[in-house]
C-alpha cells in the first residue's frame, strides 16, 4: 500500500517524519511512502540514508500549517500545505492512506473538505487507542467534536464497534458511555439522552463507565464527546508522565534506590512500552471517506513508524468500507427502535 | 472544634469511620467528635478501644442512605439518616463542621436543604485537591454540577481562589480553565464563554490549561464543570491505580525485579503517599453556608482521620466567612466589567 506522509507535520518534522518513514520501509514489505512537504528540506534529511529509493518518493508542497493556526487559516490561506497536498493524493488515488502528526484541527477540516464524510455519518470522530490492565480500548471521540448531540454519540458508538471488531478482532465488543456513575440517571443532559439511544440500539452496550474504570479493560469502546475525550486522553498522558517523573525523583533521592533502579530498568522499560502512546501509532478520523490517520504532535520516530504501519492495516482491513456499508442501516434501525419506545 | 462525622458513610463504615475518629482524637488537640449513626453498631465498634470518652460522643440516627440511592430518596424518605442528622447538628450549632464519606449526591442535596447556600452563590461546588510535580492544585467543580453556565464557572473560579489563598496560603493563586488548547478560541461553547468572563474579572486568570499540563503545578486552581471535573478526578485515580498495578506486575515477573522492589520499597511508598487521595482527606462543598466535607466512598482510616483534620482547618481558617464577604462584590465587579466590554 501507498502512504502519503505529511513530512512537515509534528514538533520534530521533517527530521523525525523522514526517519520514521525510512524505518517503516525497512521494517515492512508491501509498503511505499510519499513524503509530502518542502522538497529541499526533505531531500536534505534523506541524503546519505540507507533505504530502497523506489519505495520512498517526494511530493513538493510549498506551505506548512503551524500547530497553533486555526483550521480556517489552513483551509483558506494555505492551499498548497503539506496536509492539503497529502490529502489530495489520497483523493486522486495516488495514495491509499494519509498520515499526519501536524495540526489535528487543520487535518480534520481539510479532510472533510477534500475527502468528505462517509454517507450517513454526521460527524467524523477521532478514535484513539489507550492501554488497560488487560489490553487496549478505543476512546471515541478523542477530540474532533467539542459540542455534540446524543445522536452523534450513538454514531461514535457504532463506528467504535466496527473499529474494535476489525482492528482488535473482537467479535462482540463491549461498548460503554463515559459518565459519572453506573446508573442511567447519572450524567449530564447529553449522556443521559445518549444512554437511552445506546440502550435501545443493537450494539452490545454495557452502560455507563466511570473514569476510574476505563483502565480495567472492562470496556472495549468508550464513547464520549470530543471535549471530554480530549481531556481524558490528555489527563492520562500528563499523569503517566508525572508519575514516571515522580518515581524517578523518589528513586534518585535514595542510594539504594539508584541500585534498585538499575535492577528495575527492564521492568520500567516494559511498563513504559505498555503505556506509551507511540506504540499505538495513530488515531484514525473515523467517518472520513478515506483512511486518514492523526499522530501525536510530539511524535517520535517510532510513533511515526507505527502510525504508517497502522495506516496500512487500517486500509487493508477495509474499516471504511464496513462503516460505509453498515452506518446507514444501523442508524436507521436505532432510530426506528427509538421511535417505537 | 466539634466535628459531626457521618459514621455510616463510606464502603467500610462504621468500622473505618469509628477507627478514623479515634485516631484523629488521639492525634490532634482541641477536637471533639460526634459519631452520627446507628448507636448499637457504633458502640460495638468503640467497645474496648482506647480514647478519651469525653471527646467522642454518639448521636443516634435510624437510617442510612445507600451509595446508589438517588438524592431525592435521601431527602424525601430518609429524614432520620446519618447524613441528615449530622447536618442538623451543624445547623443547630451542635457541631462546627460535618464530614461524610457517604453518598456525595445525597450529602450535597441535604446540605443545600438543611444548611443552604452562601448568599450570592448560585451553585455550590466540590473543591478537590490533586497532586502535581510541585505541590497541589484545587480542581473545582469536581462533581456537584453536571450542566453549568459560564457564570457558574466564574463563581467556581472565585471560590477556588479564596480556597487556595486560605488553605494553601498562596497570595495570588494562578487560576486556569480546563480546556483543549491554550488559545481562547479553543474549547466548547461553555468554556469559550467562561474564558471571556474569567479574562475580564479581577482574578489572576492564566488562561486555558490542557489536560496534560494540570499535573505540572503551573496552575493552583483548575476550573471546569462538574461532569468534566468528576471524569478528570476519576480518570486520574483509575490511572494511578492501574500504573501501580502494572509496575508491580512487571516487577514480580523478574527475579532481579523482586530484589529491586525491596530496595525501592521506600521510594514507592513515598511516591504513593504523594499521589494518594487519602492524604488530602476530603473535599469541601464550597458555597454551602457551613463547613461540609465530602470524603471518598472508599475512604480508609487514614482518609477519615485526615478529612476530620481538614474539616477543623477549614472551620478555623474561616473560608466560608471569606466567601460570604467577597462573593457578591466579586460577582458584581465581574458583571460590571463584562457589561462595559
Amino acid at each position: 500500500m501507498r502512504i502519503a506522509l505529511d513530512a512537515m507535520g509534528g514538533d520534530y518534522a521533517p527530521a523525525i517524519t523522514v526517519e520514521g518513514a525510512i524505518e517503516a520501509i525497512n521494517e515492512w514489505d508491501e509498503l511505499s511512502i510519499i513524503l509530502v512537504g518542502n522538497k529541499e528540506e526533505i531531500k536534505a534529511e534523506l541524503n546519505g540514508r540507507n533505504y530502497p529509493p523506489s519505495l520512498i518518493s517526494v511530493r513538493h508542497a510549498s506551505e506548512v500549517v503551524q500547530m497553533n493556526e486555526p483550521p480556517t487559516v489552513a483551509l483558506r490561506q494555505k492551499k498548497d500545505s503539506s496536509i492539503r497536498v497529502a490529502l489530495d493524493l489520497v483523493k486522486s488515488g495516488g495514495a491509499d492512506a494519509m498520515v499526519s502528526a501536524g495540526n489535528s484541527g487543520a487535518v480534520m477540516a481539510t479532510a472533510l473538505l477534500v475527502l468528505g464524510k462517509i454517507r450517513g455519518v454526521d460527524r467524523p470522530a477521532i478514535a484513539a487507542v489507550m492501554p488497560t490492565l488487560k489490553g487496549l480500548f478505543v476512546l471515541i471521540d478523542a477530540g474532533a467534536n467539542v459540542d455534540c448531540k446524543p445522536l452523534h454519540l450513538l454514531q461514535f458508538a457504532i463506528m467504535g464497534e466496527i473499529y474494535a471488531k476489525n482492528i482488535f478482532n473482537i467479535d462482540v465488543p463491549k461498548i460503554a458511555l463515559l459518565g459519572i456513575g453506573k446508573e442511567d440517571v447519572k450524567g449530564n443532559e447529553l449522556t443521559k439522552e445518549a444512554f437511552k439511544l445506546l440502550k435501545n440500539s443493537d450494539i452490545n452496550f454495557i452502560g455507563n463507565i466511570e473514569g476510574k474504570d476505563i483502565f480495567t479493560g472492562n470496556a472495549d469502546v468508550v464513547v464520549c464527546d470530543g471535549f471530554v475525550g480530549n481531556i481524558t486522553l490528555k489527563v492520562s498522558e500528563g499523569l503517566a508522565e508525572a508519575i514516571t517523573k515522580m518515581l524517578k525523583r523518589e528513586i534518585s533521592n535514595r542510594t539504594t534506590g539508584r541500585f534498585g533502579y538499575l535492577l528495575l530498568k527492564d521492568a520500567i522499560k516494559s511498563f513504559k512500552k505498555k503505556t506509551d502512546y507511540t506504540e499505538y501509532g495513530g488515531a484514525p478520523l473515523l467517518g472520513i471517506s478515506k483512511p486518514c490517520i492523526i499522530s501525536h504532535g510530539r511524535s517520535t520516530t517510532k510513533a511515526i513508524k507505527n502510525a504508517i504501519k497502522f495506516a496500512g492495516e487500517f486500509h487493508i482491513k477495509g474499516v471504511i468500507e464496513v462503516i460505509s456499508r453498515d452506518i446507514e442501516t444501523k442508524m436507521r434501525e436505532a432510530e426506528e427502535i427509538a421511535l417505537k419506545k
